[in-house]
């Protein structure tokens, strides 16, 4: 048995959960924050057999796909100057920091 | 050192917790949702000595033990036809997945 | 690669993760309740390098040092009888207790 313990982004939490469920692997989220995701994150928990965690990887590898994309990080705020314009940043989204470990003892009680 | 990680539900929490240190145990609660239980749960972290697991697993089978209880899970809603009854169905709580883990180093700082 | 869990006090955790981030090292923060440490507690989950653990060990060491000051813990409440005068006492603040644990594959994807 293995512990898989994933850190993720928020955005790609809902969809990694049906992905895993959909393939027959149960999750635990613990809400997270910081760590090198720098928007908010969610920590994931998965227990497999250990012939199954290579499937489990690609579906998080497949889930939490980092890409760019343009965002405006910097929108208007309160008192800026007049004729300030907003202007599209390149910002990484997804992506994923996955531990796997060993597992001593396993039960379901 | 292992560390014991246990997934359990809400409603258990409070009286693991107390039955945990009543016999001695330290627990720390991470506030979790969805997995396998299927309402809110808390997932655990208990650092024990390993001559000391089975013990714990014995007070967490003892305070979350699943079981069987009739539940109104189809309240009616708004919306409903006239005339609509809500049925008792069977539900079960509790119940808990543990995973114990080695601990290569273990500081009390 | 290693697995890091420390349960710190959450007054320390801002202090603790800029201690980190300064010296190369991403932690998440996990929102965490109870256990030995009895007001709020974080839990933090840092990967690193084998060779790297010392190096963190001393960072938590260093951010969450077990201190003991004076503090207004018995403070006058609605319905103290008159008279009452809160006396200070002693309490510990700080310290940490850390988990490290083999990680037996790490991705970042
Ligand atoms: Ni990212
Ligand atoms: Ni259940
Ligand atoms: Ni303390």
């Amino acid at each position: 048995m293995k512990l898989i313990i994933a850190v993720i982004h928020d955005e790609d939490s809902h969809r990694l959960t049906e992905g895993l469920n959909k393939a027959g692997f149960m999750a635990t989220k613990l809400a997270s924050t910081g760590g090198f995701l720098k928007t908010g994150n969610t920590t994931i928990l998965i227990g497999v057999p250990k012939e199954k965690v290579d499937e489990v990887i690609e579906i998080i590898k497949k889930e939490c796909k980092t890409n760019k994309q343009m965002s405006l990080l910097n929108p208007p705020v309160a008192g800026m100057p007049d004729g300030y314009l907003p202007y599209p940043i390149e910002v990484t989204v997804g992506g994923a920091t996955v531990f796997v470990i060993d597992v001593d003892q396993y039960y379901k009680l």
